[in-house]
């Protein structure tokens, strides 16, 4: 038997980038290398810093270049996928119009993937994570906002305008009465669910709370020291107060999953990002309200479940990309 | 050059069924074939006529069945796309589990597609209608109900449980506080923009209006006399109360807009049903709308268009899906 194509996967962050080498079948042959995106060096710094963490991560995976058949990248929005650009994206300022699929391609002689971040991961957990089985899926990803992706059928959907996926803003109120989210708008689920908004919401129920709660040994404690992980180590604790907020926070991502599931009906739905630690509990009262308020039909069978691959999502993603591009020729 | 394939659409409705043969570049033959439907005399009397309505539509265009490349028809849901049946469809009872693909395919030994209404309406639009230079598009279609249909890339989303696309049925307000919709949820888009609940919103609306309205003159009057039709044609003529209908139709329907393009980002948003004959100032309301509340990159370029096949979409629509499944071979 020949030997299975190779490929690298790289998920750049705002923060970090991070890359391995993934076998045909989404096996990292390595940990994944990580290294500093420091964005402000500018991009001409960050391709080369892509490029090194590239070629890291063939090093760590005992390989050389010529054992790899092709690259794949995730990279924050905004940016046009058809064009492999990176246009105007805020986690990675000052960059502007990077032409990272280009670069990389030439540099390393390579086909190259390039896809948004979000979608990359929904990938991985399509490919071999969470929903490996599923033949389409949707994919909330719960952190300083809310990310998403959309696979059907082993097909991204990118969107006419690299905006596909995008149910982070998609409005679970209406815009003059919703809460206001970070992109600007009002009534964004990541108004509601992302793990900042946890943290919000939090603060605004204790402000008219009278009960006891320990939330508020956190609110008058260091700021840093209060986070979505607290509120919700609390309401596993029996904290009521706490427990509302993780109420509520489930109930908003119910309404997030029902639109997913009136606008593509997928197979499955999968959660990921630091709340889902909190563990099963979290995950029925989810899919408790997902049955209270989806379309009763298709939500009778849509499975909800807890992503899998954790933060190498990402980079795993990207590598099936760079395989979905090899098998296509 | 070999004669191009033709091909059969039947639109399969609560109350006609209508059929015509379609070219394969999108083209009916004659004047669309109707027939009652009559649910009520049951499924095996539905499945015969939706033959007879295929075998008049034949001989319409002057053919016979050895020229029919393939058939396909589009039927109101709740339905099994893959399996190919009607299951338990509110418009069609008391019709129950009807293998309406099987059947079809055996009674003319000819390749058949089987669809959801809605999304052969939108298939229709797609192929050679208002979005035939799309390459995504969403349809949302305004009657007593508001149907939808996603099409990306030549593919429609069907959904991995037949509800791929039910974007009436998409949240736009939340569950406890909004309008009750006839699905039973509350909140629905249908249950604020349908061509019905257009009628309702305006009877509220004069029931704490204390202006001169002419829309009073209907409201006390036969009820049949009110339609949305006779909402629209006041506000065109200025009618105060009316304009403020017509303007939250527009609204409510960009937010439905809005959560399409933060779902798949379609190229293309088109609008079909009575509504539209109102003419351009509605459209230009409804994009005004989205560009307002719509995430602002894809929103910039989106594509806002009312439809142009009328009624003749769905079997137009039925025929293109025919026309896809022997193109597959």
């Amino acid at each position: 038997m020949p030997e299975q194509p190779k490929f690298v996967g790289l998920d750049v962050g705002g923060t970090t980038m991070k890359s391995a080498v993934v076998t045909s079948d989404g096996r990292p042959l390595s940990e994944p290398v990580v290294m500093d995106t420091e964005p402000q060096r500018g991009q001409e710094a960050g391709l080369e810093t892509m490029c090194e963490t590239i070629r890291r991560a063939v090093s760590a995976a005992k390989l050389t270049l010529a054992d790899i058949a092709a690259i794949g990248v995730g990279t924050p929005g905004l940016m046009d996928i058809k064009a492999g650009l990176i246009l105007d994206p805020p986690n990675l300022k000052p960059w502007k119009n990077v032409p990272v699929r280009n670069h990389i391609a030439t540099v390393f002689g390579k086909p190259t993937a390039f896809q948004n971040d979000a979608n990359a991961a929904a990938y991985g957990e399509f490919w071999v994570g969470a929903a490996q089985d599923a033949r389409s899926m949707v994919l909330f990803t719960l952190g300083t906002g809310v990310g998403s992706g959309i696979i059907i059928d082993d097909a991204i959907i990118e969107g006419e305008h690299s905006h596909g996926g995008e149910l982070g803003h998609m409005r679970i109120a209406m815009p003059d009465t919703g809460r206001q989210c970070g992109c600007g708008a009002r009534g964004c689920l990541e108004a509601y669910a992302s793990a900042t908004n946890v943290v919000r919401r939090a603060r605004e129920d204790m402000a008219c709370y009278r009960g006891e709660t320990k939330l508020r040994a956190y609110y008058t404690a260091n700021d840093d020291d209060f986070t979505a992980k607290e509120v919700f180590d609390l309401a596993a604790g029996g904290d009521e107060l706490a427990m509302k907020v993780v109420d509520d926070t489930a109930y908003y991502l119910a309404l997030g999953a029902c639109a997913a599931i009136a606008s593509v009906d997928p197979e499955m739905i999968v959660f990921g990002g630091g709340m889902v630690a909190s563990g099963e509990w979290f995950r029925a009262k989810i899919e408790a309200y997902v049955k209270r308020y989806g379309l009763p039909f298709p939500t009778k069978s849509v499975k909800i479940a807890f992503a899998k691959l954790g933060s190498d999502a990402g980079f795993i993603g990207a590598a099936g990309c760079a395989r979905m591009l090899y098998r296509r020729g």
